[in-house]
């Protein structure tokens, strides 16, 4: 198996990028990870660590894209950054994965553009783990990559989310809920009512109902919690606002640490013909290397083939 | 000035109602305090804590509507509920706040039915405080009253929160912010886009832009946040979840304790002719305490002639 990554990705790249290699080398030496990047920026930040120039491949890029760029407007102009050309080898079977902590929305429009979409699928979703108690985590999709959704998309994001957790977190008929305001069925907005019909008639997923908000942390509702990207992308960011002052204000628990991304990695973007995981831009060597796990693992489980056998 | 507090509203309802409002009398003695409810049920509860059962006035209720009830059959078939009756009174000025933890949706349809809209407000909404590390509380509207939402809904819940903040809340130009998914003026779903064109503008409100989830608990951003009912509901009750989940793991702050809503109280409903504040279904004596106090600063402000003079 062969990883890509992007080493350009990030906040704190390429050092953190790489360390993150480093780190991911060193408990899975068997897999090869290939770098995507400023040959010269990549080999330097090597020398400073002191890691071992041989241990990885490098694809020299000439372009970066940066993380506060329009992402269609870069991804078309900037054939020759990390991302285009790391999704590109992903496109071509190079390597099994492509992972990075770049620009988000560039990593979607290249996975879109370049990579196409899963037969069947009619939008492709970026999704966020959700912390449980019980240490198990849940799926949240959509979280921003479809700002207005109809609810056959609603339903396409259910399947895609239980052929991941089933697959690559290896639970067996994940619990999908409907992310609503209220429990009943008669509750909710034109798109969640529509979309309640579709999810209960569907065979292939364990639908429960609709959840509410106060559900999606915990362990005993729905392994996977579907909602349009607007309502997901504005959650997903209000539980970092929160965490990020509860936080700063001195509180601590092993529950709380879970929010903290940098222990659970990246999240995938789901529908579209390869497996891509994205992480966040503050993203540091341990979290990189958790990438590369989620990477190995999506691709280990054939997540791909097996979303094709589903549409 | 004179406040109607429902008794039989919440889950701990006559006792933790009625202790409620011994603690305010005895923070503000010159309020009257009228009750609704059950006589027998109140006046055995004033007997059982020790309450002088003279510093109250009672208007007995033979009905009660439920928490689990839906609202408008209740609202329609409960004429002679504490929630009918005591926004009834309101509607005929017999009292200038009423106050409840009961059903919310019952206190929402109540509002609607009797007080009505103020001339102009095409849609009364339900409003969430948000806590802010400086202190200073911010507020989110709407927070589930109207699960899909035009462009000029969001501009009306602008016009009303800045209102209430600035009235009640005493913050000079309150800022407003739209919430969305990106900065950018060009972000969002086809409701926020459209919606920003019309708050930019609207010369009576101080339109800051747009504001991501994760400002929604920075004090620098935006003082008053609007969204769709659908999304504010499920952001509110993802932050409760989160809330109670951390607490739960042992974590502690001070900050996270102002995540507890029994410190702050009720929301208003806003938009309709009267004063009309609702709570937490779980609110204990202090909160409910403090919802009066929010009762009186309403009626004091004079809320529902600035909201007129607005519209």
């Amino acid at each position: 198996m062969r990883l890509g990554l992007d080493a350009m990705g990030g906040d704190f790249a390429p050092l953190e990028a790489i360390k993150g290699a480093h780190l991911f080398h060193e408990a899975h030496p068997e897999i090869e990870v290939h770098l995507y990047g400023d040959e010269t920026a990549i080999r330097s930040a090597m020398q400073t660590e002191g890691i071992d120039e041989s241990l990885f491949s490098i694809t020299h890029c000439s372009e970066q894209i940066n993380m506060e760029e329009h992402a269609a407007r870069a991804v078309a102009s900037k054939r020759q950054s990390s991302i285009a050309v790391g999704v590109q080898d992903l496109a071509q079977g190079k390597i099994d994965s492509f992972i990075g902590a770049g620009n988000t929305g560039a990593m979607l429009v290249s996975s879109v553009l370049i990579l196409k979409n899963i037969d069947g699928v009619e939008r492709p979703t970026i999704t966020s783990i959700l912390p449980r108690p019980n240490g198990q985590d849940g799926l949240i999709l959509d979280v921003g990559a479809n700002a207005d959704c109809k609810p056959q998309h609603l339903l396409q994001f259910a399947i895609l989310g239980s052929v991941y957790l089933e697959k690559v977190n290896k639970i067996e008929k994940p619990r999908v809920g409907l992310l609503n305001i209220g429990e009943e069925k008669e509750k909710g907005n034109q798109l969640s009512l529509a979309a309640y019909a579709l999810l209960a008639e569907e065979p292939s997923i364990n639908f429960i109902g609709n959840v509410e908000g106060r559900n999606l942390f915990d362990d005993s509702v729905a392994d996977v919690i579907v909602c349009d990207g607007f309502t997901g992308n504005n959650i997903l960011k209000a539980c970092e606002g929160m965490y990020y002052h509860i936080v700063k204000s001195g509180a601590k628990s092993e529950f709380l640490n879970r929010f903290n991304f940098h222990n659970y990695g990246g999240t995938p973007i789901l529908g579209v013909k390869g497996n891509i995981i994205v992480g966040h831009g503050i993203s540091k060597a341990h979290t990189f290397s958790q990438m590369l796990k989620q990477g190995m693992q999506a691709s280990e489980s054939k997540l791909v083939k097996n979303i094709e056998s589903a549409f």
